[in-house]
């Protein structure tokens, strides 16, 4: 069985495809990576390094031209500033009641670009490292089980059933996808979280925030600050 | 309520576009129109055409870098030539039991990539003209009832709440469709279905047939046949 992995660079998808690589092998794991307008190329570099580091076969897609009407505050054509301070902090401030950070459908088009790719590259597992802190705490809907069960069912109906989407994180928080990635050696020290793209995380911004508290909860200081 | 249409160019999407007009009016309809690495262009001209026609607003989108893996025979940079006679003679031909110009995911892929766009617009509303022929004679997995439930499912979840996907011939069979088109006055001389980009139908491929057929059952000659 081959299977493909969202790689966006950051903690949770890195997680991801380490467990890949553990359970499938990694001559059977594929990384695909995203362009999609967001305001700093940072992460792209990071999952670059990472699927490095695992040995695996790494595809990138450029999707920013679907994004050009969107004005998210993540997309690089948009004049508003990514907001400082936790989600938890920023929930609701939208009229839509969604943080500005939103990107619309962007989870869903991934998923549905993976498919394609996936299946063309022979691939009958995708593996998406959404977890449960994105819906809880940073409130995207594009990452809640019910979104995740229903792109599963989409991806499995529309493909003759040729392909899965296996999310192992959905019902978990950051704090335990740590947890995980530490027991299997993880190097945290490629991966990227923050939206901005100085040469350090900003520290502010709501990514970097619950990033933190995800590894002091595990006991350890997060190794990209210790380096960086 | 804002409405997006998927408009190939075709029978079924021409036909949807004239409902959505009727339903919402022509200033609150949007067209989005694809390419994917198509043969020939000559549909998506036809597209252009039709929304001039009803005067709704077009967006077009470039997907073909997604598709760049697969070898569907309905892809420029496939060497499979598309095969001739109507679906149910090609059905199963190939080693996975799809037709040979199936494209991965690509009406999934298509859906998720509007609905970007649709709630980048701020429509409410998302129409996708999959019909029951697509399923039963073309077996084109990304047509069913299934696939399509489960799209709606994960872009009404997805976004938050604010996008439905509208498919009214998922249980119509083409020359229902045709029927409801002609009872709108839709300009069938504007449309294109031939997956050849020739100056007229070449009336040998499988969707030539099934539009000839669908005419015929509604007691009409095909206009672009009485045209070209």
């Amino acid at each position: 069985m081959k299977a493909m992995v969202l790689l966006s660079g950051g903690v949770d998808s890195t997680t991801l495809l380490a467990m890949a690589v553990e359970e499938y092998g990694r001559e059977n794991v594929m990384a695909l990576s995203m362009s999609y307008g967001q305001k700093h190329q940072r992460e792209l570099w990071s999952a670059e390094q990472i699927a490095g580091h695992y040995g695996v076969e790494k595809r990138d897609l450029n999707l920013a031209e679907i994004f050009c009407h969107s004005n998210s505050s993540l997309l690089a054509h948009s004049e508003e500033s990514i907001p400082r301070g936790s989600y938890g902090e920023q929930k609701g401030s939208a009229a839509d009641g969604l943080v500005s950070t939103y990107v619309p459908f962007r989870n869903g088009l991934f998923l549905a670009a993976a498919a394609s790719v996936a299946l063309g590259s022979g691939c009958g597992v995708l593996c998406y490292g959404a977890h449960h802190d994105d819906v809880a705490v940073a409130a995207y809907p594009d990452c809640s089980a019910a979104f995740v069960e229903a792109m599963d069912r989409a991806i499995f109906e529309g493909s003759g059933g040729q392909l899965r989407v296996m999310a192992p994180f959905v019902e978990w928080d950051k704090a335990q996808i740590v947890k995980k990635g530490l027991e299997l050696g993880v190097p945290y020290e490629l991966t990227w979280s923050c939206y901005e793209g100085g040469e350090t995380p900003c520290g502010h911004c709501g990514t970097c925030k619950d990033r933190q508290k995800a590894f002091e909860l595990n006991g350890v200081k997060d190794p990209l600050l210790i380096g960086g």
